[in-house]
């Protein structure tokens, strides 16, 4: 048995020094098990994300017992540019998560973080993004309760990745899930779509168009639990993030072994979203989104699930935009404002990579 | 509203047909929610990891009710090489995640992965990584039940990552936690260390040494099982990853707030993990592990102990390795075989990258 010794030796020392924050880099002894790593934890992750929990200072965060069914969803996050207007990838990394679980109409309790990052990041750009998770799971009171960190060499990542994952516990009586849409049923949708795809592609340096226009990342589980208090019998709910209305609509509709015919005119859309998307030559229902729902429920109970959801500050805009409609060919039809029919089909290639 | 357009039109059109996983790589459209990515999902994920659970086909999976206390851990996966001997990164990441959970004492019940793929990555590599993945999880009982896969553009990350994340059980009456190692406690070890990083580093192209030896990634919940029917009082279980058993001796006396004593002699060294060690100026004790425990346990209870963890296949090689020793300043000491005395720190730098 050898003396400890590095085959690094010119990695830097750590030890005892407090992290530079403000001027310092991660570099891969921030990744290596021993005291600077110990160190980034304590002086970045620990600081912003103190929690009871995540105090238990252990590999992994015990909790519980809960009462009721479980649910658990995982998201990675590679957006790219990692800051931009209305958010970062922190607290994207937050929202994602919480609305995958609160999409079962479960209560999102707990979040576990993966940070993959690359040598070189400015640890301030990582104080920025945790500060931001921080703020994110504080305003939506899920914790981050474990997390996990991996430095890999520049060129290597780019930046930071974040991979959540998140518990919640679906109330008595609730069974929302993607093959429970009926024919009859009635399609909502809780805002206008596009805000978050054309915001990130405005701030990417290769399409220079200007707007004020910010993302919609935020957590639904708020929204979720007003809906399900007055409508219990919610068929299904989904976020339409990547591939946008048009996938997640394809997506439920091939799962239920059904079709749907949705009103154009019917959905909301921000004037410059629309403006940017005909500028680009890009289908606004093809973009991603990360602060609104699609609900499906039975026709009867459609006004007073949107009345519902319009008294939440973030449901204000709802609309019934269609129906579920019997249909083998499980095809989404769109219907005009001038009367005709087309089909809104997801996307075969890519549109916008890194949106989320 | 425009037409559907993409802006990426060169990208490959997927639509119906069968991804090519012989001759296929990844590419952009794989991530972008459209499908291409579900059709990814159906013939990679969906094929070989297929389970009642995943098979919700939902943004999360729903489960339960739990009876008992929870656990929650998540691991970043990023080792380099992706395939090494004794198994690839998608066994790792099965393996890895599982015995964090089992730390706690906990029957671990479910995973969920997220991949971060890098443009231009083999399908046929991708797929050899799930098929592993899925013969881990079997061979476990530890089913995949959610997740998530993003692409990120060539020369933005290495191939694959995969971020696992594990819920698991407490037993009633098992408090095993880090802050628990009490003076007079005995430390044991499950088996032989280093051999994982010294497997990793044998097939490294710039360190060209040949060896047989295999890494000892392996899922240890069934030995942790074993280990609180005998004992249930163990007070402290961690697997020594990153780091190796210096960093973990050293975390564990940090929380406790004791120091250790450990005879050098007692450790288990296979041979060629000593010889490797030697000719790369490593100490064997700073070296990854994946498929070895450090257990903590009151003195009295540490034969029993032993006994239980010989008996099962990945605890054969089991020791008692040391003590727990009443120590303000947290100093882990080597008591080596002629009688003198050095401390065993946790390194400063980085040793290994990549090595998980």
């Amino acid at each position: 048995m050898t003396a400890p010794n590095s085959i690094h030796p010119n990695s830097p020392g750590h030890s005892n020094r407090r992290l530079d924050v403000r001027e310092g880099r991660v570099d891969l002894s921030h990744g290596g098990g021993g005291r600077a790593m110990a160190q980034l934890i304590e002086d970045i992750f620990r600081r912003h994300l103190d929690n009871d929990l995540l105090r238990q200072n252990n590999d992994q965060a015990l909790f519980g017992p809960v009462r009721g069914r479980l649910v658990m969803s995982t998201d990675g996050h590679v957006i790219s540019p990692m800051f931009f207007n209305g958010g970062n990838i922190g607290s994207l990394a937050v929202h994602g998560t919480i609305n995958d679980v609160a999409m079962a109409g479960a209560r999102p309790l707990y979040l576990a973080a993966g940070f993959i990052l690359e040598e070189g990041l400015p640890l301030a750009d990582l104080e920025r993004i945790v500060i931001a998770m921080a703020e994110a799971s504080k305003a939506a009171g899920v914790p981050i309760v474990t997390g996990d960190t991996k430095v890999v060499e520049r060129g290597k990542a780019d930046g930071c990745f974040i991979t959540t994952t998140g518990v919640g516990e679906v109330p008595d009586g609730i069974v929302i899930s993607g093959e429970r849409a009926t024919p009859g049923d009635a399609v909502l949708v809780s805002g206008s779509l596009g805000d978050h795809g054309i915001a990130i592609l405005s701030q990417r340096d290769n399409l220079g168009f200007g707007t004020e226009l910010q993302s919609d990342s935020a957590a639904l589980h708020g929204l979720v639990a007003d809906m399900i208090a007055a409508v219990p019998d919610i068929h299904c709910l989904r976020d339409p993030t990547r591939g946008g209305l048009a996938a997640t609509l394809n997506e439920l509709a091939a799962q239920s072994g059904v079709g749907m015919l949705i009103r154009e005119a019917a959905i909301p859309l921000k004037p410059e979203v629309r403006a940017a998307c005909e500028l680009l030559g890009l289908d606004p229902l093809n973009i991603a989104n990360e602060g609104k729902l699609i609900a499906i429920c039975p026709a009867e109970r459609a006004e007073a699930l949107l009345t519902a959801m319009r008294a939440h500050p973030l449901g204000r805009e709802s609309a019934i935009i269609g129906k579920v409609t019997k249909d083998p060919q499980q095809l989404i039809e769109l219907e005009t404002p001038f009367g005709g029919r087309r089909l809104l089909d997801w996307l075969t290639g890519e549109q916008l990579p890194r949106i989320c």
